[in-house]
């Protein structure tokens, strides 16, 4: 008996070793992205994975170098009819139109409390600038990312009718996690709100709030009641978006990335900036092709807007995502119909 | 034989096991601030990190939300007789002379031509923004940063004859490790340049570019043969002091931090913001007392002024360090006299 349990623990702990080892294996041999379909842009993304972090590769890179930068906006969630923040500008101007009777004056907000948005969405970028400052200010930074929850967590889509924060894309879920698992830092750089965006992403694509970067208005310190408080003025203090992504990308993180995803003409430059840098570079657009699933749209649209990217992409020989061909799946679940 | 090899895998799994265990209890009683010495101060420190990484305490912080601010100037480095940075403005008026005859009819200039500190400093902080806008920009940003890393990797302090990148405390660099070893993101949140601290912080402090915060002027994207660039511009565009440091925590971090880390006025408002968020906190101040070993100043210093936070830290019950008596080490290695 003594021999038999002796014999039992050295079964035991070869069978645990051998567990470990297939365990392992079975996890490397496993495909990162299930939701991309085969083929080069699949291959791309991947290749360029395995080179940076191969050491005995020349092009590896240190993984405190491993910088990967997303726009959001139509590259980590859906942005049509139009940007969902606007959305979330439009439902707020109807919540606080009673304490502002001088909005039925304002053609600008006449028209959003008519529901009217043609004609909201005519007075262009400016109009919408407005929107968002006089509905993103006026309160605590607090007050404003209590609000921005309840609103993610609640408010839905009008053509979907599932949640805005449903709207994310899953293959680039899968992207994010993968190349996290692969030492890389993610970082969200978005011409959209920084306020807006930082109460949920955590959540939502695992990406904590000091690693978005984005638009953002000035804030006032205050002391209320002995307390300091910080106050959301009415004011622009920064635009992340062409030429500012390069320089929100300096300002916030300090490092050039070594991988950048967009979709439109607005991370143009911060594509750019990324592939300028020294040593192997990935810069990855995504081309909204899958008018069944998504929206088809590119050159003719007024979110989103792709045209020269397009043609530098396919210049420069960057990976151009084609939806419909290279995506299995667009939502997490069972979004797709 | 047969029986004999099983016994010796037992036994080298059970000591195996054994070692791995003694091990894991040795790091966990082992002083994991051993520059410190005992005492109410140190005791203040290490409570806190027990109460809030305890998930049965009520104080419970869950690491993402462990975050940990620093100054820098007199809280991780040395700051007489004034700021290094200064220090490295003065050596990059004098290299840059040559091209700016214009230099020799201005008297702020012409003071740091003729080594004439007094004179310089009695511009006070108009002069010293001055300094650091004309030798701050005018290049790249790559460019800068390598001048940066020259001149740390250099630059000697005149009373130490020491490195100024050596002149950081000791006591500070084992309290970052314990902190992050426990879970905390550690972040500096300078009145410092954020160019200026950047390209050395990861490799002085273990704090990589994107957790460090502090002042920066402008920057304009560029395209130069067809390359983009970042050209630094003679324009303030933040100055992370005071109010700033809170409205800079906002901005980059997105979080309130649960300990924060300062040794002058200019670390108020940081401490204040701090300390009005919910659940348990940890203010800290820096006194530095200690002539013998480094300076001792506060209330009537121009660098570093201790006063009204002395004050305010004394009425609340903050931890305020005597640098003297609290610290068994200023500098790491050989440094003390």
């Amino acid at each position: 008996m003594k021999y038999k349990n002796k014999f039992l623990v050295i079964l035991f702990t070869a069978l645990y070793s051998i567990f470990q080892i297939t365990d392992c294996n079975q996890q490397q041999s496993s495909d990162p992205l299930p939701s991309w379909n085969e083929g080069n842009t699949k291959q791309s993304i991947i290749d360029f994975v395995n080179e940076v972090t191969d050491e005995s590769n020349p092009n590896f890179v240190k993984p405190e170098d491993r910088i990967a930068t997303f726009d959001n906006d139509g590259t980590l969630w859906s942005e049509q009819p139009y940007y969902f923040q606007l959305q979330f500008a439009l439902d707020r101007v109807k919540i606080l139109a009673p304490e502002h009777p001088e909005w039925n004056d304002n053609p600008l907000f006449k028209a959003v409390l008519e529901n009217d948005i043609k004609t909201v969405l005519s007075f262009g970028e400016h109009g919408l600038l407005e929107l968002v400052m006089n509905t993103h200010s006026g309160m605590t930074t607090e007050e404003f990312s209590k609000i921005v929850k309840d609103w993610i967590n609640t408010a839905r889509h009008p053509k979907t009718n599932k949640l805005y924060k449903e709207m994310v894309y899953q293959p680039m879920l899968e992207l994010l996690d993968y190349l996290r698992a692969n030492g890389f830092k993610t970082f969200i750089v978005s011409g959209g709100g920084i306020d807006f965006m930082r109460p949920w992403t955590e959540e939502v694509y695992g990406i904590p709030s000091e690693q978005v970067v984005g638009s953002s208005g000035k804030v006032k310190f205050e002391m209320r009641d002995g307390q300091p408080v910080l106050v959301k003025l009415p004011e622009i203090n920064f635009i992340d978006d062409k030429e500012g992504k390069p320089i929100g990308i300096h300002q916030f993180i300090g490092k050039r990335p070594i991988a950048a995803f967009g979709n439109s003409d607005g991370d143009l430059q911060m594509l750019q900036w990324t592939a300028a840098g020294e040593g192997k570079k990935l810069m990855v657009y995504i081309h909204h092709t899958d008018a069944e699933r998504e929206w088809a749209y590119d050159r003719e649209s007024s979110t989103g807007r792709l045209d020269k990217g397009l043609v530098e992409a396919n210049e420069k020989g960057w990976t151009v995502v084609d939806m419909k061909n290279d995506w299995q799946k667009i939502y997490p679940k069972y979004l797709e119909k």
